[in-house]
């Protein structure tokens, strides 16, 4: 039931066309993901802008997600909570592991670290929930 | 010590130069934000992008700080938490309103119902707490 | 579909009956309860403890749904966020105050403002999400 | 700068009189605590209430403070979110890991899972982030 890598990457360029996460591994356990950090993505001060984070770790978990139950595109996003714990650089990728905590029929919890790349420091931690449309028979 | 609308506005182009954001009002007790939706803030299948409604929500919790507490660059998001409640319309434009819930001399906690306009209907909701640097003396 | 706050007491005795909450009042749209503040609800320096303010909230919300779907057992939290705002006092009622922000068929979210007795100061502030389970046929 | 375990253990008697957790472990990088489950932790149909989940999570990540700053008495909660993932029994004992993601001055954020006894699958998973007051001087 789980969907591959490829499979994936061709859903998430019709299903989420703005992002430019990069998908680096998934399987039925999870996701690691990548995002190049530019002026777009910076805030005076040089500080990686929060939203960017969370976006990236909404992305994260969705991705998870399919790599565990398949392409299932109704799937939605109905809370998340984000910690920021330290400062990005401004001068390396993000990298978002992802972990589902959960899998229900219903519910999905995944568990995002976000990191500079290069760092083991957690600069963000994100827990969000998913709900999963009721299988058609 | 707060800021006025004007100081606002004019900061927030410094700061925040990538939001879309518009203060609409904003005072001691809390401020409205507008967001117009277009192609770059949908989903296929007409739906706001979530990480466009956390944007909204954290922008809008910062300009009410502004408005409270006066001009204080420094001031960082340290959690937020959004709970996507109803799927908002692909044609109006985003309002976001948020009430101040908490002004302590070192946490900020703020609370931002989002919807879409000419609906009374909430979309999202999200509480976000702040980090505000210790005065220099 | 609601149930009276009359069935909903009896209930609540049956399902919860270490609570110490009472139902002040409920109907479809919320609810407010009470609860009594001694010296189990304390910790030194006289801070009604934070449990037992996320413990009054839970319940809070458990009888709003009662009072917008009915009796429905198998409803069960999903998640829970409690900002502490402001400290309690020692010798006041917690009062809780529960609107539901959204009632789908799967998932009921509620917010619950915790204020003391005789003050209009919200000290705790609790987003919770409760999955109801799907009905018979 | 660090408490021991039986420093802990002392403090946590006087502070925290009620709790019924008892601290298995406790070093610098978290700590790992333990909680009986009785007729006064479950509920009917034999779940462990969610608020004594949420109260072992609180305390979990106290002592995980306390093993890392030292006795800090005035150490608050300001928030926390839990996300209940599976039906604990009611048979164990529930177990607490704590691990502290960030030790800020001001704020120390940790991360508790919590599970029964004998096996490994998370019941439920929290974050909870807390003030630390300035340092006299």
């Amino acid at each position: 039931m789980s969907a591959t890598k490829e499979e994936i990457v061709a859903f998430m360029a019709l299903e989420f066309p703005q992002t430019k996460c990069i998908v680096e591994t998934v399987d039925e356990t999870g996701a690691t993901l990548s995002h190049d950090i530019g002026i777009n993505e910076l805030r005076p001060g040089g500080t990686v802008s929060g939203p960017v984070l969370m976006s990236i770790a909404d992305v994260a978990i969705y991705v998870a997600i399919l790599g565990k139950i398949g392409i299932v595109p109704l799937t939605v996003t109905t809370s998340l909570t984000i910690n920021f714990l330290r400062k990005p650089s401004a001068e390396a990728r993000i990298m978002a592991d992802c972990i589902l905590m959960k899998v229900g029929r219903r519910l999905i919890v995944g568990e995002v670290s976000l990191y500079s790349e290069g760092s083991s420091d957690v600069v963000a931690h994100v827990v969000g929930t998913y709900s999963v449309p009721p299988k058609q028979t």
